[in-house]
């Protein structure tokens, strides 16, 4: 732990108590002007942070950004976000996380960024990035995973979303495969997954994960308002993005030690019980080649299982699948 | 083309003949003095030219090097091989071609690296890589592919590599599933994929090949003896590196037309016919996983259909495969 993430811990569980300097200074074994420097430079970030020589130190309030240290300090995960950075602007997260991969570093770092200038949707489509209104962040992962079954970790990653938006804003999302989150039939989140694998061999994944949390109706370009919505605009509320992201990254590091052991039909089961596409007629296009027909169910592997109008079976493992009424 | 490859080209349409520095120089466009000075250039490379004030400059032989210019002078292909590029030493030419992958450049570009420093097998093993005694390169494709079709690339470069060899050095290659090249048992070339990939989109494909062409059967390691050898040992002649590696790349630009073209299940019957896996009882490992059975065919993909013991048909898409008698 960071001397912030000590100071702010120390903080959290002093509450309106506060905490004296000289204690913060013997407990961290650092001098009190340094803990004064620190709490400084936390205030610039916009942690208000009350100095009285009765109460000593205590935190009124937390700012709406994202602070690696403060994540960090409240996590509680064995794999993903066992190390964290934010940056402040960024072209994509996942070519941060790329960067990071071909480095050589260990799976479950998770990049955020507060804006990006190069968001990436699936498919190379733009991804909208605004400032501080949603989470953008990718998570490096290195499981022992073939290619094909890669689809696997997009399902866990989308159910454990899907769990966290629900428990953390009160709104009832849906899932359509395979793994964007829909509330009301408009998109509120999405993930992008990457990998880099031999024939037979995954190198490593990277899952972008997209949230549009804190976003108005109006900072939506017309022509995405009907398809694309916030979870303020949904739950009528502005949702702390932090207690958020600390949410997801718990659900999904759950999810993906349940890949990884060989759990993969329970979480699939989960997945299909709030999967809006299952049971739907839909249109998938595949590069240039378009099938429609009933969405049975989920393959072993995560595949879409589509009964087409000619009766046979076909097995999506990816592509723009359209909900049909 | 570049003043090298025009000189030798021209060199090379005279024969014995030769050519006059005059006559090189006006067709070319520049001094007698710049001729010169090229000439010396491709001597220092190891091009042995006459320079008689009779004939003129004639060329009597040419180095066992590869050089970029020489072998793009002899190369008519579409794709492969429009940009070439040789490293006297280089850590692995896959990684150099995933750096060009990166930086956006077009597929096509091929790099020979003389000898590689950490040449890399499947799985992670090493690839040894000796100076000059192998053809050691790398192949950028950007194909409109679904990540679980490489496969079928796979397979069109062991087959297009098949037959470069067989052509060119009059032996009796065979191919085991999916893109090693044998003779009588022993490996004498492999192909590594590597992909990059969205779940539904590949973004590139690396297929890093390895030849074993002059090799003495005393330059493989006393436990590579029994199972690896080179074209050298096995047709009791020294190869021409360059003219095999021209070969390659012709045989390797077609293929990859007829997979790109839809003709994949041409390409299948071809690499069917010269594979000694199909057939055979096999044992192959997957990860963890050990799967026995007989080899029956190729699936529409590219993947191996085994007949296990148990009766029922395993699809394999990568692993290790082991003949058994």
């Amino acid at each position: 732990m960071t001397i912030d993430t000590q100071i702010l811990a120390a903080l959290r569980a002093a509450g309106t108590n506060g905490v004296a300097g000289t204690e913060l200074s013997q407990k961290l074994g650092i001098s009190r002007a340094a803990i004064w420097a620190r709490i400084e430079e936390l205030r610039k970030l916009g942690y208000e942070i009350e100095a009285s020589p009765h109460l000593g130190y205590c935190l009124l309030s937390v700012p709406d950004v994202l602070h690696a240290d403060d994540l960090l300090s409240s996590l509680k995960t064995e794999v993903i976000g066992r190390d964290i950075r934010v940056f402040e602007e960024t072209t994509s997260t996942n070519d941060v996380v790329e960067r990071l991969a071909r480095d050589g570093v260990k799976e479950g770092v998770v990049v955020f960024a507060e804006s990006q200038t190069k968001g990436r949707g699936r498919l190379g489509r733009i991804w909208m990035s605004p400032a501080r209104q949603g989470l953008w962040f990718s998570i490096l992962l290195r499981p022992q995973l073939r290619p094909t079954s890669v689809t696997q970790l997009t399902i866990a990653a989308a159910t454990a979303l899907f769990r966290a938006i629900r428990s953390q804003t009160g709104v009832r999302p849906e899932i359509k495969w395979p793994n964007d989150i829909l509330i009301d039939g408009k998109k509120v989140a999405g993930i992008l997954t990457e990998l880099s694998a031999e024939l037979d061999k995954v190198k490593y994944i990277i899952l972008g994960v997209g949230v549009d949390v804190n976003l108005s109706a109006a900072d939506f370009p017309p022509e995405l308002r009907k398809i694309a919505t916030s979870l303020k605009v949904e739950s009528g509320q502005r949702i702390n993005r932090a207690e958020l992201a600390v949410r997801i990254l718990q659900e999904m590091d759950r999810d993906y030690e349940r890949v990884c052991s060989g759990q993969f039909e329970s979480v699939a089961g989960e997945w299909a019980e709030h999967c809006s596409t299952i049971g739907r007629n839909v249109t998938i296009h595949v590069g240039d080649r378009k099938i429609q027909g009933c969405a049975e169910s989920l393959d072993t592997d995560g595949a879409l299982l589509v009964r087409t109008q000619h009766g046979h079976l076909e097995r999506i493992i990816g592509g723009d699948v359209k909900l049909e009424k």
